[in-house]
């Protein structure tokens, strides 16, 4: 018999191998390819076993997702997105802009599993999940302060998150296959154009 | 024995019967809740009948996602998108925009199903399905005309494309339930503020 400590000790084990095989699936093939009995046998566990170490699939796949996020938000950090920029807010827009295209395009499968992932009615989203996707909205909010500097701290959240939106539906159709792709140079210049059209309109636009 | 012309029509006529059950599954539940038993079972014939109408359920729902993308033509046709507008460039951008929100927000589901369909591999999209999709974009570039009349026409059907997705984007991540979705109300305001934004913005962006 083992002690309780051990059992709990191989099951956080469990839980890291299933979470790394779950990565590495969905690297490779992507959400849909994640089945139980796959995983079950990548780690060398009964699949009844995974039940033991994480609630359900769901689980894993924020857990995966988790690591997505924070690798998306190190590649904006990486992009001096967290501070004052020297150049001014349009050039700190592009390059947040550019580093959000550059992930996606990098990361295809995980980046799309971060959009791909259909809860089942009733599950709900882990709350430190949620914070991590809003948080990454609020690195906009930094040069939206500067380009628009009078609006108030709830409008700057919300446009903070359309202006990402608008960025990563020109990403998300752009590299859309079945849309005949952009290819990465083009859909990089695209997108730096309408980011500036957008930072230089949209002061005109708060005017009115 | 029946005629060949009679079993032509009668598979016609279940052909019709599968898109018109399979349709109102999408619209009720979402992509993915189709299921050949179920379809089988709505129309009332045996799962192997679908495949003497149809080669596949992916053919269904092509012939969904096509009557989807008609269905939102005919709304940017009803937003007066197809004509020179009276109005100027930029009320005829906030119009398709707004035509696209209010389409999305009412057909969740078969909105969603345009994007949420994954084909298997080696499967193609069908010619005349890919120039509805793209016809659709090419309603953006009446008013980018007149916005950027020096562009080539190239350049205007890209950027039509990339103005389209910049919209999709804050329509797709505002109505995300997982993310804390925003109401239509505050939701057709960020669109048209940006719609705006990039309008105001754009011919000053390709000056340089």
């Amino acid at each position: 018999m083992i002690s309780p400590t051990k059992a709990a000790s191989r099951r956080a084990k469990l839980k890291a191998d299933l979470i790394n095989a779950a990565e590495r699936t969905i690297e490779r093939e992507g959400l849909r390819a994640l089945r139980a009995r796959d995983l079950a046998t990548e780690v060398g566990c009964a699949v009844g076993a995974i039940y033991n170490a994480v609630a359900d699939l769901d689980e894993l796949i924020f857990a995966v997702n988790a690591r997505t996020l924070a690798a998306l938000e190190r590649s904006f950090t990486a992009a001096g997105a967290d501070r004052q920029p020297a150049d001014g807010a349009t050039a700190q827009f592009v390059r947040l802009a550019l580093a959000y295209t550059d992930f996606a395009a990098a990361n295809g499968p995980r980046w799309r599993a971060l959009f791909g992932h259909q809860l089942p009615a009733g599950r709900e989203i882990p709350a430190p999940y949620m914070a991590d996707q809003l948080r990454l909205f609020s690195y906009v909010e930094v040069p939206l302060q500067t380009l628009l500097p009078a609006i108030t701290p709830k409008r700057r959240t919300l446009l903070a998150r359309s202006l990402f939106s608008a960025v990563h539906g020109i990403v998300v159709l752009g590299l859309e296959e079945k849309l005949q792709s952009i290819p990465l140079p083009v859909l990089r210049e695209q997108v730096t154009f309408l980011v500036k059209a957008m930072a230089k309109g949209l002061p005109q636009a708060a005017e009115k």
